[in-house]
């Protein structure tokens, strides 16, 4: 399995009138730790998006167990169960509070897409060189 | 079965540097259309929170079949497939665009919570009995 | 003078924990608004970037008189005071609740771009004369 | 004067379909540098909040120079150029690429309010003890 953990201030605009993190904010924010996940393997989405991969996101769950608000430092652990097959790949997600309280879970499911082509595709081989040394 | 529908223009702002609607800004819509259909059965959901009922996100689910881009008049259905029991209610969407094309399907999880205590509470009377309506 | 008029309904997405719109929300209001303005002008925005005209905002001032608040039913008027000249174009904004109250005013002054070269560009000829029959 | 410093990771969601940051969006970077720059001072606003003071924004003007795109880490800059007199406080903020090229700047301008009364209210004297250090 393959860990990653980054940390977020929340931002105001990321509130709503009931005082916490509106739902659907949540989703920058494990698209912010996927990138920093993939960061951490030496590789960065951006570099992805310039080799001619785009990864849309096609799937996705989240549970909300308790509210993130105002200007608390939230910590999103971004993980890999399994080595990607074929054309998709699944990020499971989790968001605590400072007390460690957790928050909210997430499961991601994106594919590999040939942006010129807009056809399925693969992992790109050096991202699959780096994630196989997590699943030996 | 309640169903209701509502057209959304899609906004420059909804869009990410793939061109489409960004994956995250879908939730925003599926709560405007639920607004709108509880307006249809005459009531707000701004009345519910004056009346102290607050109605938080507990859990989402969306597939994202087709893309959505800028410009476009999308239609948002909304569906309640059954009278919602106790403290949950639990809502189905789906995003066509003009051509009639399913784009996305969405399932939101709402709890019914006291604005006050932050417990969990039921639906108010007033929209139960109108949604009792379409399940006889 | 053109003025153009439309109707946003506040979506709780965009409002904050102080109870009322956000105000870096506005400026996807303003968005909607012009391109509602150019869709009666019998062009839409849209279509100019297939044509290869983007037009970046460059320069924005807003002020904030009074609150938006979820579920009013907001009217945007867009105006636009002068015929463009040269590669920029400025339109003005005023937003107003329910009650025809002034909420906000902006100025927005965005660049006629190519979109391939990046280099600055001139208004379509297909909207300058639509523009033209408000300024004799 | 004083002057804080905080940088921020590009997201994927704050992009829109011309590639680069969406202009709506700054908004919210600038309020989370100011956020950085009074914890600077030993003081956060969300205490000032719970101190019943908030501080809705009155005014805005930004210019965009250069575009911020996907994954940049900007550098957003905050300065109070002038102590605060009475209810108004006003933030210049400038936006940094990584290599240096100012890509905007922002004068934003915020009422100290009750959150009670909703009148208008004066800096926290706490805050105005910190400030006054750099304007001696």
């Amino acid at each position: 399995m393959f860990i990653s953990s980054t940390t977020i201030r929340v931002r105001y605009a990321e509130t709503d009138q009931m005082g916490v993190v509106y739902h659907g904010n949540y989703f920058a924010w494990f698209e912010y730790a996927r990138a920093e996940a993939i960061r951490e393997m030496g590789l960065t989405y951006a570099d992805m998006e310039k080799m001619g991969i785009i990864m849309p996101v096609i799937d996705v769950h989240a549970r909300f167990l308790r509210p993130a608000r105002y200007d608390e430092l939230v910590t999103v652990k971004t993980m890999l169960k399994e080595l990607p097959l074929h054309h998709k790949i699944e990020f499971h997600h989790e968001v605590y509070n400072e007390k460690e309280q957790l928050l909210t879970t997430g499961r991601i499911i994106l594919y590999f897409m040939d942006k010129t082509t807009g056809h399925r595709s693969t992992m790109p081989e050096s991202l699959r060189q780096q994630l196989e040394k997590y699943f030996q």
